[in-house]
């Protein structure tokens, strides 16, 4: 039975977590917050519930061991997954721990939203252990995890790294190069950036911004990416027509985007009273369950179809995902 | 039996002209290209095929008049949607003679996906006649509309504007005050931009970009959008917490997004090549056929979750979007 050490738990830790159990993994969980294995439990819970709804060939479910100790918990792991807070001298102090106890032939993931895997393998004796795998929550329904390594990660442990994680019932998309924020998350943040400045300027509000999305481009992302969507659109004049309109397009005004917005207590208080008024109540374990209940409604629609997430729940289904 | 002008065809103009058919709406359509004719029947024909699927209580389909002169589609127009090339003097040219010939009561609504209704206005007689109702691609399926009016457009002619576009099934959201690309599409811009520089520099493929979206966190926007999304990321801690943790964010390296990237030969072929092996030998005609199919699969399915797009389409169905 393979075993995977979970470091740090929270929303992202504690899915972690269940992905690897849901998958027949056993799993030793490591975090010293008093409210850790209650979070983990309540996690864990909704994972048990959802994801048999997209993919019912789950094997039989790995056991879970609470640990006290990190060095307990990474012993004896063929992964070791860390979900600590997003501060370089935290991950570095926590990967130091786990490489002092863990086997040399594990392989070390952080789900580091914002740093390379070069910067987290700083001072480092084994350096070529740890990697980036970053998922999007909720992981243990949303299939995507970017993996990045670093030049000094040889390819052996990349391959041997998408495996284990298509085993977990994941799409890894393995980077061609180290960046700051990786790929998913620039895309988010300038996103986020801009409705910032919408909000504060007072072009639109949270509901306006999140109804433009839902009810139109956000419905496209579903089923296909920003360029197959272009090529689409473009028809059969074809892509490269298509981008040649966009040139001059890059030079118009609207093309320079605003510089970062100062989140001060103003742009906040605006931000949270129009999200109260677009939640109308719903507490955030309300929001969960729509989230969820939905993500596993258009996963199965999507399964139907045989296409993009679809098509990759049915190959897991069929077996083609499956690893030692 | 209200009348609908479409000015300019297209895919984006034709499936106006599309939507306001399936509702009821006569249509009288101009554009004088070759094959505007071939382009409309083509996209009415899809939107007559999927359109019934996600709203069965289409009343009886409205009557089509091609017309070969501009002032004689818009006579008797009650709305009057201009759908031309994005630039401003085709606009301009376009507008007048509409705003010759029409109705002084119809609404004259533009497509643009980038000029400000104020910069549409200029030079005209009856500047408060026009505003900009801009659509997402597939128009037929999609139903947010950004509707932006200028400071002279007055308040009543919003309302109505607003209710017409409930009454064709779509999703008006009126925005606070005019921007260059508005809303929708600044957000894309954004997201475009900085695609771009993630394949200009070798981080990820066309592929890539999109798997991580279409397995990732475009399937999160198909059902909330980017605020509630964090909303309910940030768990019980509330908005306020989770705005607070942003705030330093906002000044780490990845935060300063790059720049306007050129779009050169180098980069046009780059993204065409890997466009080309990512659709793997799929038409545009087979492209659209798969979003068409997996839009409406999607929409279905929230519709049994009566949330976000479904719970629009359920409001619809039960007649809460009918107006005159």
């Amino acid at each position: 039975m393979p075993t995977a050490a979970v470091i740090g738990g929270g929303v992202i830790g504690s899915a972690w977590a269940s992905r690897f159990l849901l998958y027949g993994w056993d799993v030793r969980f490591y975090d010293p917050a008093a409210n850790a294995e209650q979070i983990l439990l309540a996690v864990l819970s909704k994972a048990r519930r959802w994801a048999p709804q997209i993919v019912e060939t789950l094997p039989a479910e790995g056991s879970l061991t609470m640990c006290t100790e990190l060095a307990d918990a990474v012993a004896s792991a063929d992964w070791v997954q860390e979900s600590t807070p997003e501060r370089i001298e935290v991950k570095h102090a926590v990967l130091r721990q786990i490489q002092a106890a863990c086997q040399q032939a594990a392989i070390v993931g952080s789900s580091t939203s914002g740093f390379m895997p070069s910067e987290l393998q700083e001072g480092s004796d084994r350096p070529e252990q740890i990697l980036v795998a970053h998922p999007y929550n909720p992981v243990y329904l949303l299939p995507a995890v970017e993996v990045v390594p670093s030049p000094l990660v040889p390819v052996e442990s990349v391959d041997r790294a998408e495996q284990i994680l298509k085993g977990i019932g994941m799409k890894p998309i393995i980077l061609k190069s180290e960046i700051p924020a990786h790929v998913g998350d620039r895309l988010l943040e300038a996103v986020w950036r801009e409705a910032l400045w919408l909000i504060k300027d007072g072009v639109a509000t949270t509901e306006q911004i999140d109804d433009i999305m839902t009810h139109g481009f956000g419905l496209r992302w579903a089923q296909k990416g920003l360029f197959e969507t272009y090529r689409t659109a473009g028809g059969e004049a074809g892509m490269k027509h298509f981008l040649e309109q966009f040139g001059p397009c890059l030079q118009w005004p609207w093309t320079k985007l605003t510089d970062v917005p100062e989140l001060d207590d103003d742009l906040i208080n605006l931000i949270v009273s129009q999200s109260d008024d677009q939640a109308a109540g719903r507490s955030v374990s309300e929001l969960e369950e729509e989230r969820d209940a939905d993500l596993v409604a258009i996963l199965r629609a999507l399964r139907q179809q045989d296409r993009a997430a679809g098509a990759f729940l049915n190959q897991l289904a069929a077996g083609a995902g499956a690893s030692g």
